[in-house]
Order: C-alpha cells, then structure tokens, then sequence
C-alpha cells in the first residue's frame, strides 16, 4: 500500500514545530510524502535534511490548494482518510483500510474545515478523546502497516543507529 | 499497570505546542499523569481544561528538579523507561514491559542528558529513525496497554463523542 499525508491548516510560527513532528513521523512511518500548505521553509528544510542523512525516498510537496490535491487524488482512484476525533474508530477500519492500494491522509490543525470531512472516504477516530494529530498518524500508520513499519530500512541512509540498552551507538554508512 | 509520564528539557514559548500535545497523550493513552520541568502556565492550564471538560483524573504536576523525582520513583520499586531513537525496539520490550506494575516514562525535547539513559531500567526506540517523541509516547503506551486505551472510558466527562462516519456528534453529559 501507498500511503501519502496531507496536512492542513498549518499557522505560521506557531505550529511549525508540530508540523515538522507530523513530517518526520509521515517519513518515520512508512508513507512516501507529505503535502504541506503555508508551510514556513524552515520546516521543509528540517524535514528534507533528516531524509537525507537518514535514507529512504521521503517527499516534501508544499502545496497551495489542499482542496483541488484530494479531489484530483480521489479522482485516479485513491482513497482519502481524515484523522478526526468524531470518526469511527480506527480499530473498526483498519481492516478494510489495509486493503486499499493508495491512501491520501489528512491531519489538520486545530480546526478542520467541513470540506476534509465531506471529501474524506473514511472519517478515522483514534480515540474519541481530544489528543494529538502527531499520534493520531503515527496510530494509523501503525495500524495500517501491522507494526512492520517500526522495522522499515531506508535505502542510502548515511546513519545508522544500532539499538541499544543503555547509551548511543550510531554507525557512519560508508 | 499504573504509568505516569515525565516530560524533560522543555524550551520556553519553543516547545509549548509539543509539550501540550504530549501531555494529552499522555492523558488520552491511558497514563494517570504528567510531570513537567519549567513550562509555561498556559501549557498546564489547556492541559487540565481539557481533563474537566472530557473526564477522568489526569494530574498535571510542575516540578524542578527531574532527577530527584526518578531515584524517588525507583527507590519505591516503579520502574523507569527512557523513550530514546537509540533503544532497544519496543516490540522487544513490550511483553516484559507489561508485566511492570509501575512505570515512569521518560521523553525529552531535542537533546536529552546522559543521566537519562543511566536512570532508566529500559531505554526503549519505537523504531531507530528521528520522529517525535509524541508519537513515540502514543505507541509506548498503545503497546503496553495492548490498544485498548483507545476505547477507554473517562469518568465525570462533561463531553461524549458519538463517532460518527462523515461528521461531528456531541452529546453534553448532564
């Protein structure tokens, strides 16, 4: 399955940090891109730098009409999935979303625009409880990935960490 | 289990959009409270807004000096875990872990000390590659209480959320 991100609502400033957080989590996580809208360049440069030094083919897209990207999306046969506190609870869709081929998932700020849950195929609650739209996805990828993802190797990365009970070992790749 | 979260190195104004997401993570995913070092008034109060509005016992605690709360916590027998990129897998851990009665998660802003890693019984990754420590918190905890936080009731809510397939429902609790 392909998984792309789309995070919206982004407010300059102020949500730059958590937006990196949701970018690096996407990567993290096993999708392929994120599209971003009113991004400050600072963060795609975070982003795209980690990607870089830590491998894989992660893509940082900033976009300008959120709407049109999701219904074009919709449009070649993707599905999209909106992460809400008022949808259905992950663990009653997960099933049927991991059998789809190509998901677009919205994550927004603090408040999201009718329209993400008009568009959206799937309204997705992790938990029904106000949270974290960085938890929200690192679940969903989790779930629609089986766990896997947390085992992914990224091609070309030049570090690498060797997992350890109790300190820092990190391996130049050669 | 009984688990608590303490969130260290918290940047002024920098980091209150993370550490605010964090604590209601902490909240949402089943922990009983977080303790936080040198954080701005507002984080706590959006933190514990949200518990009255929506339920359960969750405490928010300020306090000064980290260290000297995780040698209390584990001379009275809790355990300590270290969310950290260059620990052991998680899903290495996660069945010893869930034996534990109390643990004392750990997750640190940018740059966490040494002493960190030397306080923990476990120094846990959720995967070896840079994200965030939210998400690392949200799987942390999904993984000890084997998901079923997510369908956790809170008790006292003045909010209930009906999930719901294409919109949002809200019920007042009287």
């Amino acid at each position: 399955m392909k998984v792309s991100v789309l995070r919206i609502g982004h407010r300059l400033v102020r949500d730059d940090r958590v937006t990196t957080h949701a970018a690096l989590v996407a990567r993290a996580f096993g999708a392929e891109r994120i599209y971003m809208t009113g991004i400050d360049q600072s963060v795609s440069k975070t982003v795209t730098g980690v990607a870089k030094r830590w491998g894989g083919e992660f893509e940082v897209n900033v976009i300008h009409d959120w709407k049109a990207l999701a219904k074009a999306w919709k449009k070649e046969g993707g599905k999209v999935a909106h992460l809400t506190m008022y949808g259905i609870n992950i663990d009653n869709a997960a099933e049927k979303l991991s059998k789809e081929s190509r998901i677009l998932v919205i994550i927004g700020a603090e408040k999201v625009p009718r329209e993400a849950y008009d568009l959206a195929d799937y309204n997705i609650a992790v938990g029904n409880q106000p949270h974290s739209e960085i938890a929200a996805l690192a679940i969903f990828l989790d779930r629609i990935f089986k766990g896997k993802q947390l085992r992914k190797e990224f091609a070309g990365s030049r570090l690498k960490i060797i997992p350890s009970e109790s300190g820092k070992e990190i391996q130049e790749v050669k």
